[in-house]
């Protein structure tokens, strides 16, 4: 279970993080990114992104509110990314919902290698198949990863990470994880995890981490980043208490993000290969 | 009292709302449409507002940050939403501060009809009487609903209903929602809430989503939107603990809204009809 | 031990502040201005900024997420308070990271005098050197305050207060508050703030407000807002339950603001001149 100890990497390295991401979540991805152990910096102007693309360890480009000033500023902290080698982590929010949000998650895969595409399963099928059946920024019903289409899933998903040439994390209520040969199956996370905004941001967030801090296995970092989110929200659901709801279950999936160690992942991580 | 099943509806319709909103509190914005049982999408620029108004059944404008690149976006979302006959609600943050606010609400409201404008007093008169004395994005004391000015209040909100061709929700210490004829007194609420930035665009967000729910009774759905913020404001009032504060009260508020039932309003609310 | 009226002068006062502030951190600084006493109105659009600071009775810049469309805004923002004799916290979010924000820093400095400057070490080092060793938005270990380099770090704090013509509130483990003739050396707040998003931005927020309601003496009003902000901090970690993490803490500080009185400064600041 050597794969956890990406995790501790994350604060052994502490990783400066570049996010271009949108306004939603942008506070809870800095405190998450925070409570894993490395630190994030916010800029997105055209005039400074390459700068501060090169003072940092690890690129997140989140899609969730971009516009038409912020989406060559995301192509060029691509570029600077991959110049000097950074892993780049894309969360295409949305794409398959609308013609600009396909198109650009799109122009970023084809501008540069990406690490890894971090997403729904509605929206990695329309960045696969050109189309989708995004419903805003959650996966259609129809699309749904379950027991009884889990090997067509991960073949999948293996599939789309050879096409993309990049590691693909779709998450749901069973994530998959997978590069073109190996597809982790993973168990961890609470359905109350959709009624938080920005937890599938948070959860690129930290991915951008750990594979910033472990920039030779971006597969087994994005696996490690996906099992701690969706154990995240299971002990943090664990602590909630009476007359709570989804605002302080926000706050304790991050705390518990804070706390978490390569320990709790070892005991708590349910997954498999395929 | 059957105008809080309209409050259950939400949950039972799902409805996706998209928002052009505030960055200030656009986390809890979201947060708040989920705890109520809607689901929230964020969208600004003018290449993609009309498809993401297409994909949801209802659309919230809030000029909070308005700027020159969202104006637009705002007036075409808006446009969209009312070719498909979907719910608008506006709240017009700030207008009668700055000339800029003031007329973008105004151009909203002569660009289509709006189904519901959720302000507060000074802001509803800067709509209807072309001036108004709101400070920043607080209602002015002259301006303030009491139990001494109610009557000639509630004549003004029918009014300003009958003007903007509207329902009017005016909150504050009294809340007020109104069409041309009849006019909801809610005395729900507590004045701590006037420390949480964004009660008010919270109350926007939900009045968005239970009228999204209950297209055909926006009257009704606005005043159990009302409230349902102002009792959430009571009971998260009553949770508070020793020390805790305004961030702790935020989070008890979305979290109240994210368990209220149907019943709870029925026991809670306080309003009388005139 | 005078200085902690001007911390009351806050809530006795409610000076409405202008931000045109970091999309990151933008709701804390919001709640945190209100935990305080004072009241935030967030504004950045050019056809409206001269406007809203006129209603205001202090501006806060923070070049945070500064952007092409922002920075021409926030130079009119600072000229209209300058005309009206308004208090301006600048707050240089990132200055030595890129070009971009040193410059913006330093064209706001030239543009107008400037009331209080706070950030950490790098970033002043870097507007007063011309560069820096700013590393994302934190400040380079090698700039680091300690008790070793404190005489050294005195005088510098006084002589970029000369240089910029300014009061400097420069924090970190060891906070410095100074004019050019007088040092606060402050003692408040812990290490773990740090791994909370936006805490620099809450304290120059709470420094606007405080110096907007004691405008006569900024260098006793930032020393105060400094002390609350280091104190807040301590308070709410000694009220942390086990297993709550970052997130939480965030929530505590702002909630300890909220209630925070001159006494409590009284007897938990720990401070002394130079």
């Amino acid at each position: 279970m050597q794969i956890f100890n990406s995790w501790e990497n994350i604060r052994r390295k502490k990783p400066l993080i570049h996010h271009i991401t949108n306004y939603v979540t942008v506070n809870d991805v800095a405190n998450v990114t925070l409570a894993c152990g490395a630190s994030p910096i916010m800029a997105d102007d055209l005039g400074e992104v390459a700068e501060i693309t090169a003072l940092a360890q690890g690129l997140c480009l989140n899609i969730g509110t971009l516009n038409q000033r912020t989406i060559p500023a995301m192509l060029k902290a691509a570029q600077k990314a991959d110049e000097l080698n950074h892993p780049i982590v894309l969360d295409p929010v949305g794409a398959g919902a609308t013609v600009l949000r396909t198109k650009t998650a799109h122009d970023i895969l084809q501008a540069v290698p990406i690490t890894c595409v971090r997403g729904n399963i509605s929206e990695i099928k329309a960045l696969v198949k050109g189309s989708g059946n995004t419903q805003g920024v959650d996966a259609a019903p129809a699309d749904r990863i379950s027991t009884e289409n889990l090997t067509t899933a991960c073949t999948f998903a293996k599939q789309a990470a050879a096409m993309l040439k990049t590691t693909i994390a779709i998450t749901g209520a069973i994530d998959l994880v997978a590069d073109q040969n190996i597809c982790y199956v993973i168990r961890n996370g609470r359905p109350e995890m959709s009624r938080v905004t920005g937890t599938g941001c948070q959860c690129s967030a930290i991915t951008a981490a750990c594979i910033a801090a472990n920039p030779d296995e971006p597969l087994a970092a994005a696996a490690t980043a996906v099992m701690a989110m969706g154990l995240a929200g299971e002990l943090a659901y664990e602590n909630l208490r009476p007359k709570e709801g989804n605002a302080t279950y926000r706050n304790r999936i991050i705390d518990t993000l804070c706390r978490l160690t390569a320990d709790d992942l070892k005991k708590g991580a349910k997954y498999e290969i395929r």
